[in-house]
C-alpha cells in the first residue's frame, strides 16, 4: 500500500462532505460533478503530508488541501473549454455534459470556493495562504496563456518551454506543499524550500508525463499512448526535437504535425522515431532525472528530520517511477 | 459638479497606474482594455466615500476600491461571453476583439487580481475584506445563474426576481460600501448598515435601470431606449406584467417576446403600452421608491454624522434622479 493512502482517504472524506447540493443546482451540480470525477488527488495529499511532517495534525490542513484541489479542478474545467475537449478522465467534460456558459460560470464559482476554503484560517497564516494562492493562481493563468501562445509557434526554445511548464503545472505543486508546511508551522525559509521542492518535482512530473504519453506502457499508462502526437500537441519532446534535429528531421516532424491521418499507427511510430533519432527522448529523460535530483536536494533545507524527508523522497520516486 | 468627482479622479489615477503591460501581453492586454473602456466607476467611488466618511484618508481605500472595480469588470467580461454580446459601452467586447478563450482566461486572471489587491491590507482587516469578497463574489455568480435560468422561464414571481437582482447586482454595491467602511474603521454593526444601505440602493438602481431602458429619455439615457425589449430581456417590468396582467395581456406580451420583427418601433410601443396597462410600470416605480427609502433609513444606524449621511443620500438621489 502506498504511503499516502491514509491521507488520500482522509481527503476524500473531507471532499465528500464539501460536495453538498446547494441552490442554484444549475451552478453547483457541475462543480460536484467535476470534483467527483476523481484523479489521483496528488496535490491535496502533499498538503496533508507536509502539515503532518511539520508536526500538526493533517486534519488542520484539510481546508488548504481542499482549496488546492478545488482550484486545480477549476483550471481543468476552464482548460477543457479552451481545448474544446469532450472527455476528462473518460467522462464527459462539464461544457459537454451541460454547455459552455455553465462551464464558464461554474468554473468561476470554483475559483471563489477555493479562496473561501482558506477562511478557516486566521491571522498571519490566513494572510500567507491567501497571498500564496493569488500569486500561484495568477501564474497558472500565465502558464496557460503561454501554452496556448506556444501552440501557435513552430518552435519554442527549451528555457521558455520549461518556464511555461513551471507556471502552468509546477507552481501549484509547490503551493500545495508550501501551504501544508505553513499550516504545519514551518518557518518561512523551510516553507520556501518545500515550495521549490514541489516546483522542481512538478516540472519533472510534467516532462515525465509528456514522455509517457508517447513512450509509456499501454498496460500501465492510463491514457491512450500517442494521444499527444495524434493531437499534434507540442510537448517538450517536440520542441527538443525541433531544437536538436537536422533540417531534414525538423521538416519531417513539422509535416507530421500538420497531418491528421486516418491510419494513426504509422504517424505515432514515425514521430516517436524522430523523437529518438534527434535525441529528444534522451534529453528529456535527462531533464526528468536532473529536476528530480534538484528537488530532492531542497529537502535537506526543509528543516524536516530524515524520516520525514524520506517520506517525500519516496512519494517523489513513486511518482517518477511510473514505467516507460 | 457632482460631489464625487474628486473621488472619481483619484480612483482613475490609481487605475491608470495599475494598468501596466505585463507579460504575457496576450493575457494582460485584454484586462487593460476592458478596464479602460470606462463606466461610471460608481462602486469604487462608494468605497472611497465610505472610508473618508468614517475618518480615514480615502487613499487607504484605493486597493479595496480597485478590487471592487476589477471584480466588477471580470463579471462584465464573462457575462458578455455568456450573452454573446458584441458590444460593451459602444466598444467591441473582449471575446469579440480577441476570442472566447482569451475572454475566459483574462477574466479568470481578473478575478485573481481583484483578490490580490486586498493583499495591501493586514491582520483582521485583510481577513474581513477577503472573506467579504469571497461571499459577495459567490453570490454574484449565483445571481448570474438565476438570471440565465429565469430567461428560460415564461414567468418568475417578483420575490424570486428581486432576490436574483440582489445577488447579481446589489450585493456588490453593498460590498463596495462595507469595504470602504471597514477600511475607514467602522465597527461591524456600522459596516453592516452601510452594506444593507448599498444592497437596497443597488436593488433600486437596477429596477430603475430596467425602467429607464424602456421609458427613459433618449436624450439623456446612454443606451438605445427599448434595447431590452428588442432583446426580449425579461426584466422586472416583464415579470410584473405577467403577474399583474389579464390572460389576454399575458398572451400578447408572450407573443411579442417570441417575435423578432424587422420593424422595431411597433414592438417597442406595444410592449411599453402593455407595461403601462398592466400597471407593471407603476408597481416597478413604486419599488424603486420603496427600496430607496429603506436604503436611506439604514444610514441612520451607520454611526455617521448628519453631514456624512447627507453625502450618501445626495449620491443616492443623483443616482435615482436620472430622468424618465
Amino acid at each position: 500500500m502506498p504511503i499516502h493512502d491514509s491521507y488520500s482517504q482522509q481527503f476524500i472524506n473531507h471532499l465528500d462532505a464539501f460536495n453538498t447540493s446547494e441552490e442554484p443546482l444549475s451552478l453547483y451540480a457541475p462543480i460536484s460533478y467535476i470534483l467527483e470525477i476523481g484523479g489521483k488527488r496528488l496535490r491535496p495529499i502533499l498538503t496533508l503530508m507536509a502539515a503532518d511532517a511539520y508536526g500538526k495534525n493533517a486534519e488542520t490542513a484539510l481546508p488548504a488541501a481542499l482549496a488546492i484541489e478545488v482550484f486545480h479542478n477549476f483550471t481543468l474545467l476552464h482548460d477543457d473549454i479552451m481545448d474544446a475537449a469532450p472527455l476528462r478522465r473518460g467522462q464527459a467534460t462539464v461544457h459537454h455534459k451541460w454547455d459552455v456558459n455553465t462551464g464558464i460560470l461554474s468554473g468561476d464559482a470554483m475559483l471563489i470556493l477555493a479562496y473561501q476554503q482558506l477562511d478557516h484560517y486566521e491571522g498571519s497564516l490566513f494572510k500567507s495562504l491567501t497571498t500564496l494562492l493569488s500569486k500561484t493562481a495568477l501564474e497558472v493563468c500565465e502558464g496557460q496563456q503561454y501554452d496556448m501562445d506556444f501552440e501557435k509557434q513552430s518552435a519554442v526554445n527549451t528555457t521558455a518551454y520549461l518556464q511555461m511548464i513551471q507556471l502552468k503545472t509546477a507552481v501549484l505543486v509547490g503551493c500545495a506543499l508550501k501551504m501544508g508546511a505553513l499550516v504545519g508551522g514551518a518557518d518561512p525559509v523551510q516553507a520556501d524550500n518545500m515550495y521549490t521542492f514541489g516546483v522542481d518535482l512538478g516540472i519533472a512530473f510534467q516532462i515525465q508525463d509528456d514522455i509517457l504519453d508517447a513512450f509509456g506502457d499501454p498496460k500501465t499508462f492510463g491514457k491512450q499512448v500517442g494521444g499527444d502526437i495524434l493531437q499534434n500537441k507540442k510537448t517538450i519532446l517536440y520542441h527538443q526535437a525541433m531544437a536538436l534535429g537536422t533540417e531534414k528531421q525538423q521538416t519531417a516532424l513539422e509535416k507530421w504535425f500538420q497531418s491528421k491521418p486516418e491510419e494513426t499507427t504509422q504517424k505515432i511510430e514515425a514521430v516517436k522515431a524522430l523523437f529518438q533519432e534527434t535525441a529528444a527522448l534522451e534529453k528529456s529523460t535527462a531533464l526528468v532525472k536532473a529536476y528530480t535530483e534538484t528537488a530532492f536536494e531542497k529537502l535537506h533545507n526543509s528543516g524536516l528530520g530524515a524520516p520525514e524527508q524520506q517520506l517525500f523522497q519516496q512519494f517523489g520516486k513513486q511518482l517518477m517511477g511510473r514505467t516507460l
